[in-house]
């Protein structure tokens, strides 16, 4: 925080990014959590215009004012597309909020969470309950474990139809989550029909190489798209995701699912399916940013 | 700025927004211009990381890093549609990077830059050469007007067949230009096959009644449209335009250009058709925002 929490003065949270050269600021009301895990410093903030926000080691993670975004879209996009859908694995995603979008979906049998750090979903459950509240579905499994030796060394080939890499920057402990070897494993844990979103950051602060982080993608699937959605808390707020596959494009929704996708459409906050096929049609920027042809 | 400018310290720029809630920072090496008009204060920054940045009553207006998605989208996503194109009427838009993409298109005979502050052209020309390259074409009219005066009282009905708001936000001097009567006033400045665009702030800091611009537009045009487009610079950088006509809709792009958008667009730094097409399919929440059935 900038000011001293006893000064008078207002408080903000400041995230820095893009080479600490720009940066985004909320006026806080009150810090509610503060605690340092073995993997990283977790905070949680009322701030006074988007209510709770998260941040882990400094940088913003969900915040109630759009929390929806970005959860709806890694969780319905995949399954919108997907042929095999019955086995899920999202990296990641303490917060729990894919989880509660997938667990909408009754033909879903198993719902895996590797979160390295059992403290976020702790903290999670205490101050965002409305994204935690798919955690106790029987079908889902939470497991405190390091994502990248679980996909590389414990399963065995095709154990997911979906995987969701909802991760931080790839630096520090995350920047094992975008290299080439992970995706190669990844494409491993898949079936056939597998299908691979993970989050891509902002091509406009491209801090962490994005053209390199699609070329590790394209290195291990056969299809590799993009897509963005604004997620108004993170760095630049323009969000690129990546969707990878090994036989369906990410704008090849499965007919079969038409009026289930319609349905759960109208309980969704952000999602529907036109604005699904749109977000794929990418500007000359993007797909420039991406290294696209 | 945050600190003083001789204290060693590094300097940013900040402006916060959304009830002074949250807010956007970037550091700065130097302040290259600051002045007061008769109508508002105008600074230029040399930035770290965005290029230079221009400032109207310290609210961000143009960077070097994103000037060309705003300046691209307005031009384009009207002419594209448009029947009619041979007049263009811009309300707003000093820098001049909308004037420099409608340019580009041989067939347009008149294009007309009603900026009210004259002084932001000359500190554009001397700060952002490449945002004002297009003002001395020879059909380019640059009047030092009052665009609500402009279009109630001046003009002839069926004079232009593209209006592009590119306004400040709706308040002070520009609030006029997002009231029913000045859209009204629009639809009668418009020929039959008429368009306009304009700027309509961000659907998830909705701090000016976002509904009631997107109703005051109804109340003037039959067909009425919203799509967005990421600027960095500007609040939550998530932020959505209105398109409005009498007869076509934002997606029913004038099939008898469909060679020149193509080749058009291969200059373009963000536009394309495809994108124009997959900016207009909204999502739930945006749609909801705008009070759209």
């Amino acid at each position: 925080m900038e000011n001293n929490e006893n000064s008078g003065k207002p408080q903000f949270f400041t995230e820095y990014f893009y080479y600490k050269s720009l940066g985004f600021t909320t006026k806080i009301k009150e810090v509610l959590h503060s605690e340092e895990t073995p993997f990283q410093k977790i905070d949680v903030y009322q701030t006074e215009s988007i209510g709770k926000l998260l941040t882990l080691n400094g940088k913003t993670m969900v915040s109630d004012l759009d929390e929806f975004v970005y959860h709806e879209v890694l969780a319905h996009v995949s399954y919108a597309v997907a042929r095999s859908d019955q086995r899920v694995l999202i990296i990641g995603g303490g917060d729990g909020g894919v989880v509660r979008e997938f667990v909408k979906y009754s033909n879903i049998k198993a719902i895996h969470l590797v979160e390295i750090d059992e403290r976020v979903v702790a903290v999670s459950r205490q101050y965002f309950p409305h994204c935690t509240s798919g955690l106790d579905d029987p079908r889902v499994q939470i497991l405190p474990k390091d994502g990248i030796k679980y996909i590389q060394e414990e399963i065995a080939p095709a154990s997911y139809d979906i995987v969701i890499i909802d991760s931080t920057d790839p630096e520090e402990m995350a920047e094992g989550l975008f290299t080439d070897r992970f995706y190669k494993a990844i494409n491993r844990a898949l079936s056939a029909d597998g299908i691979m979103l993970a989050q891509t950051e902002n091509p406009f602060l491209d801090e962490y190489g994005l053209k390199k982080i699609y070329d590790n993608l394209r290195a291990a699937f056969p299809i590799v798209e993009s897509f963005s959605a604004p997620i108004i808390i993170y760095p630049g707020a323009y969000w690129s995701f990546a969707f990878a596959s090994k036989k369906y494009s990410g704008t090849d929704l499965n007919p079969s699912k038409s009026a289930q996708m319609k349905e759960i459409s109208l309980n969704c906050k952000w999602y529907n399916p036109d604005w699904h096929r749109g977000s794929f049609a990418l500007s000359n920027f993007h797909r420039k940013q991406i290294g696209q042809k």
